[in-house]
């Protein structure tokens, strides 16, 4: 296996916002936002992208279509049903294919942690990750940190929790990492077996304290299907002692904001009752979604 | 749960035509029989409209995708399978996130009967009805419509007879009504038991008067799917009890017409020969049903 | 049934190159060749064309579609499985609806064996064949011989040979055909109980004779999902005596190319190591198909 820094990466490529310096992320944020603020940009050429989801996927699959559409980019949207990967072959075999009939770059979304090491050496076109396992999901954080932003202007002393399921969290790791070289000061909150792996590096406070300090409570879904059985709490339980119910809502910082990735789980990583809240960013994170994929598109197109 | 009175509608929304005022109804199927002529018509700026099937479709989902492309619109084309709703992700969830990301308007189809009322008010874009479980199917209705007003002009004294599955039909009782508003004089025939719910406002006939009297045979597809056990006749009796043979196509009257929705049960509800003869409007129907989402779309996105 | 003489044929229907004259099948080669150089074409008004897959596919679904989107025109895709094919619609109901609903020419994949008969003569649009149960490919087979042309500009007095599963290919037959017709001499290796059907006509050698005297070295892949249990020799056996090995791949003819269809069974077939070797064309078929495709869709909507 070649690591990414024996690769020399193709330009526009993105797979992980770990390797990827703060002055490029500015820069995509940058982009994003003016997209956000209805900035107009189209290819002077017939491009194709495919996006390829070998996982099931609703809000980053047909966010980053819309996002494609409204550049004028034609798109080819794969997903593993009703392919020939049920004849056995390779995803290595699958991204060739799409290159050889002309896509000029592949949104990717997979299974497995770190697919795009097998392949990115492969390719003359980049990749831009949808989600890799448990590992990351870039876009994703573009887009918290876009949602940030806009409110905050700048990442430089904010206050920023991370609450809940971590350990599974495709997002985790990165928007800690990232908030952190941004200038933010990010803690954690959450059952303790959730936090390994962070629990080093990050200071894990109790839901009480994080309402009460923090700009951004930036909540994570619980993934039940890794769970399954391991519980060891019921959802009343786990809404009472790291949920963000009604009654901690009301200790949160005057212009403190809400994030979470959704589907929710009601009343349990949220009440009922916030989702829409006044404090909520979560259908602006999913508008962002939208600005921040046509920043990454561009980017990817742009070489 | 909130009735359809209850909230204010959002303009553009098509949920049942039982609701909808003729000066409404007769407003679309003018400007749908001006598309049926040719007339173009695309908005001004790019629109996207989200198409979502949780039931398997071909002719209402691909006529709505036709009509929406030829438009110049942006089509997301959803379907129940490959989607988070495999996540458990609940209706109201996805339709959220349909709209967060740049939707201007969803078309639905799903199996429960009024799906909408649990999520049309949650909603700022028009949801336009594909099918709701054994509810309505208003673009059915509306090309049924077309397809008489093209024939005949005026709904006036128009005899019409609806055929057949009447019980389980998605379009027999919104078409009923809404002709007999317009001035039809509407009779039903079929056997006894799935007449319930409509022998008490519509006369029934037996076949021999229905094909001698009917200026418009409109036939329903028997849905076997739902009558699993339950059918107290063979295919062979019910076309000789129910159906139009040859024999009765020739009492039918000079310029009587024959609809049927489609697919067509061969030698069940219509003799094969019969599918394609000089009478069968049932392919000009399905091509109004593209003249007739065109219509809709364009009230939807005209807001 | 209806033999293709017996019914006129559709302008611009494309069902098999076997009853096509070698004259008609240059001038797609040209148009093609055109394409692969750059040439730009778009229909004058909104043309729809649908792709109906009723078997998985990549290669040829996303080749045809790409095709179709950079020539401008709009596109449905219909597979299987999100369809009332479900709910027992035939064939012939489903191509009509696609028909009625604007549709100005089908593509067509489907598992049975000239499937199109039953239905050609009830449309009124062109049927492209992408693919009949194990009848014809016959775009695959354009974009093969496009692959040659190219390399060696006539086929007049080629040596090709065919190598390996001969009985279950699509392409085989009519490639082996046309190659012949046009002039090349055309040979065949492999196990000799796959070659039933072809070792009549045309001449079985050994694959150190073919490597050693072959203009054009035309690997198939092994159907291994049609030899479940009836393989008489392992894969490693296979490659030592049928395949393409590195060592083999020494004693080719200084400018002979190698063609495999994809997706390559790694080390059976075809040494691993050669799969994009300097004599392999294997993406090169593959952009091809794209050009191909476009020729091939031009025809049918130029009627």
């Amino acid at each position: 296996m070649v690591t990414m820094t024996e690769v020399q990466a193709i330009k526009g490529e993105l797979l992980t916002l770990e390797t990827m310096s703060t002055v490029e992320i500015s820069t995509i944020l940058q982009e994003a936002e003016q997209f956000a603020n209805g900035k107009q940009w189209s290819p002077n050429t017939n491009l194709v992208v495919a996006n390829l989801f070998f996982e099931p996927s609703t809000r980053t699959r047909y966010s980053f279509e819309v996002a494609e559409k409204l550049l004028g980019i034609h798109v080819l949207s794969f997903s593993e049903e009703s392919s020939s990967v049920q004849k056995g072959e390779s995803l290595l075999d699958t991204v060739k294919t799409f290159e050889a009939i002309g896509a000029n770059a592949l949104v990717i979304r997979h299974p497995e942690n770190e697919y795009y090491k097998h392949i990115r050496e492969e390719l003359n076109i980049p990749i831009i990750n949808g989600g890799d396992g448990s590992g990351h999901h870039p876009t994703q954080s573009l887009l918290d940190l876009l949602t940030i932003k806009q409110e905050f202007t700048s990442f430089k002393g904010l206050n920023v929790v991370i609450v809940g399921d971590l350990r599974h969290s495709r997002v985790a790791r990165s928007n800690a990492d990232v908030l952190k070289r941004l200038g933010a000061k990010v803690k954690i909150a959450g059952p303790k077996p959730w936090m390994a792996g962070f629990d080093s590096q990050y200071e894990h406070i109790d839901m009480d304290q994080a309402v009460a300090e923090s700009d951004v409570v930036m909540l994570l879904r619980i993934q039940h299907e890794r769970h399954e059985g391991t519980m060891q709490f019921t959802k009343e339980e786990y809404h009472q002692q790291f949920g963000l119910t009604i009654e901690r809502e009301k200790h949160m910082k005057n212009e403190a904001i809400i994030l979470h990735p959704a589907p929710v789980n009601r009343d349990v990583e949220l009440a009922s009752e916030l989702v829409e809240c006044e404090r909520s960013r979560i259908f602006k994170q999913m508008k962002n979604g939208v600005s921040v994929r046509k920043a990454v598109i561009k980017r990817a197109l742009s070489n």
